[in-house]
């Protein structure tokens, strides 16, 4: 089923999925990082999904994969829990009469469902989750609880959408007038292609004119603020508490770790890595890794170094004061040799 | 009605607004950033709204506005969609017989209301959102679906709170003893004054004591944590997931931007603009802009580069002493020439 | 009953507490900070909580304690508003037939209980709470509005978790095969110990395989994302926007400040302190005080300083070629005197 080559695999019943360190012998295992080939060594698997080459190392039997992680993730699916039984609208939950709903489609309790709004096949709203008018929902699609989902929403198919999620909220846009701030209607929508997962709490806001756009297969975890207008494009991966200001767009196949931030109306090319709590403040144009911060210290040198930090440019001018006075003269260099690549 | 110099426009019919590159021959756009100024030169508009100074760059009808950006907030606003027409109670709604309803008022499907609380004219409480006891909610104010008002929050008039906002939650405050920590009761409010917006997933805590407060005209975007007895002064905006810990003052139309963070008992001035992801680990005493961080480098180079500001401390003291060693000696400057600004 | 030093305490009817400025004569205050000890000489308090060494300081009756600060709180316990009366559940809340609730466990308007739940005494499931299937609510528990817990998840006695949060969504894993990205199944629960309290907007994932687990006593703030298989030690604190990523362990008795991020796969020892918006990119083997960042200064000045942080190497070749060169060249010193702790 899983397409493994079955040399070596014994015909053991498998009651579930564990780590090499606590898999016992009714359990499959899996490994795929060399930090944890002692584990290997010792584990008590009924079998482990491992690369032909690092079979050697495994006193279990095998099942050898090209990429053991993707098997456990296709194994693992077996294994989930299936939703509740029920299909239908479950009676305390409030439809407009002009929403279409999918005869097969599953409306939680306390749901409420606007008017105009159309929910697909196989599609799940989970309790006390609140979609406006308008909206789409594609086929097996899958709202959890305390979601919020403005007018207008378009979700394609095979989404999922976990707990207190809100997708369509106004835009933050103002115009400052005399020290005051008038509301610019966000008139636009969000669009959120297929095979996207959108995390806890996070939220999406609608463009102000056009429509903030997620393209397919995209993977968003909680807590993450994508801001109108932005763009975020197909099978990218924005970890946790990241937050990507208006109107940026953000290429392909890139992964933004947790807690970055990406300021306004910057562009992000294909397959681009930023760091774990990096701020991109310029477009970045060439694919790659970038990163921003200082690492951490104790606090008492960091003390110190802060203080240095802002004394730098003073610095760059008193070496270069030192060079042009001194014997080491002509080992000067004028320009960093390691710039930044951001343009 | 938008007070325009009508000079040069037609008489079309308008059925919408759009971007300068989208705008078709019935929306009206606007220019206000010499960014676009390609864009105003080929756009299909039927009108653009602008300064008089730039009317020349624009080969369609103009609109001659001041302030252009505002007059595009005042026309979004009509092109906004209608709530639903519906008023009064919804019949899921759980109204507690003590609260005080404005006739006019809407509740929402599947709200709760708790005792004591007084809603005002036109208010708008959306589907699922939770309201303690002893809340006042003002005129025109809207709670947009799964907000939670804790127990005696004070909203004034035209507040708008977005989705899944949580206003009331106690203050984080634990005194330690013996390594445990004990709670703190909250016993503070909140109070927040007119035409104030809250973004979706904003926390703003209680008091511990006094109340938290956020006065009149602040406009609050998306995950914003605000922390007990802080006060936000008149006419701030404070960008998406921005932290303020407790206790700390901001002043009056200030720019906090996104994901900046402010930590505990600081106080920042009137007009002060903090950037992306700045930390404010002091109090601000002048009016400008401030910043922390480094920029973006790629990864391989920043590596380097942050080993080397954990020396910088060091460097300092070794580059004192080769200028008071070598012929440079008469250069050296023993203070900074450019100290952070924050006291 | 707090068992202060009763000396010098006069007979005074007590309302309430107040800060040292608002106190009046009916109100009692506390002192922990020298800080404030022109506040304390000039305060209207009935009473004033403080140490021993400060009631010099203080021109009203004192109550001596040892740990005021910790007085202060079991008092102000005493002064908290109860929850409304009813008890038993709510006839709009849904619960499944199979659940099994305390008698004296309160269920509010809306909630929903999945099947094999589990509710403890005295426990308190505010409104449009959603709690899924199997899970373990502990005795004296509460669940403030609109709070979701996903499927087996258990909470221990005495925890609080504030609005809006969400207990064990699926951790964010995927292993991806020709840039695609396939969902791993989120198998594991989240255990939460007792005396926890959890804050509005927080998220706590799922474990891939084994649990996520919060031991008893940790204190969390508002909207701070655990990761899944996180393991956070008895009594640490956590405050608001911080970040942990997967698998990271956190020891026991830390301050994790506000907004730090912890990457996945780290360590961090017993008693460990971490400041405000710091990332914590290794491990922490020693107990200490940690740091990361820049400091704040004007964006003028830091602007400037950014770009020669990204020249720090080359700095560092050429100090070490001046120094070679040089006079001063007996004076190098080719290692750092202040390497950061972390390994």
């Amino acid at each position: 089923m899983l397409g493994l080559d079955p040399d070596g695999t014994p015909d053991i019943p498998i009651t579930g999925l564990a780590t090499l360190e606590k898999a016992g012998p009714s359990q499959i295992s899996f490994y795929t990082n060399r930090r944890f080939h002692q584990a290997l060594a010792r584990t008590g698997a009924g079998a482990v999904i491992l690369r032909a080459e690092d079979a050697g190392g495994c006193a279990v039997p095998v099942l050898i994969s090209a990429n053991p992680y993707a098997t456990y993730a296709h194994l693992s699916q077996l294994f989930a829990p299936k939703p509740a039984g029920s299909i239908g609208v479950h009676p305390s939950a409030v439809v407009d009469s002009s929403a279409q709903l999918a005869p097969d489609a599953v409306i939680g309790p306390h749901a409420v469902i606007g008017a105009g709004t159309v929910i697909g096949a196989r599609a799940r709203i989970a309790a006390n989750t609140v979609i406006g008018r308008n909206c789409v929902i594609g086929a097996d699609t899958q709202l959890m609880p305390n979601v919020t989902l403005y007018d207008g929403v378009h979700l394609g198919s095979r989404v999922l959408v976990h707990a207190a999620a809100v997708i369509g909220g106004d835009g933050f846009g103002f115009a400052t007038e005399d020290n005051e701030h008038h509301k610019i209607a966000q008139l636009g929508g969000v669009v959120i292609g297929d095979d996207v997962e959108i995390g806890a709490g996070t939220t999406i806001d609608r463009g102000a004119l056009d429509d903030t756009v997620i393209e397919q297969g995209v993977k968003i975890d909680n807590q993450v603020q994508i801001a109108h207008n932005v763009r975020v494009g197909a099978h990218t991966i924005i970890c946790g508490c990241s937050a990507i200001a208006g109107s940026s767009v953000i290429g392909k196949n890139c992964i933004i770790a947790g807690a970055v931030g990406v300021i306004n109306h910057v562009s992000i090319c294909d397959k681009v890595t930023v760091t774990a709590m990096s701020l991109v403040n310029q477009s970045i144009t060439e694919p790659g890794i970038y990163s921003s911060g200082t690492g951490l210290s104790d606090t008492a040198s960091w003390r110190k170094n802060i203080v240095r930090f802002r004394q730098l440019d003073e610095f760059s001018r008193r070496l270069h004061m030192l060079e042009s006075a001194g014997p080491g003269k002509s080992s000067k260099s004028s320009k960093s040799s390691k710039p930044g690549k951001p343009e």
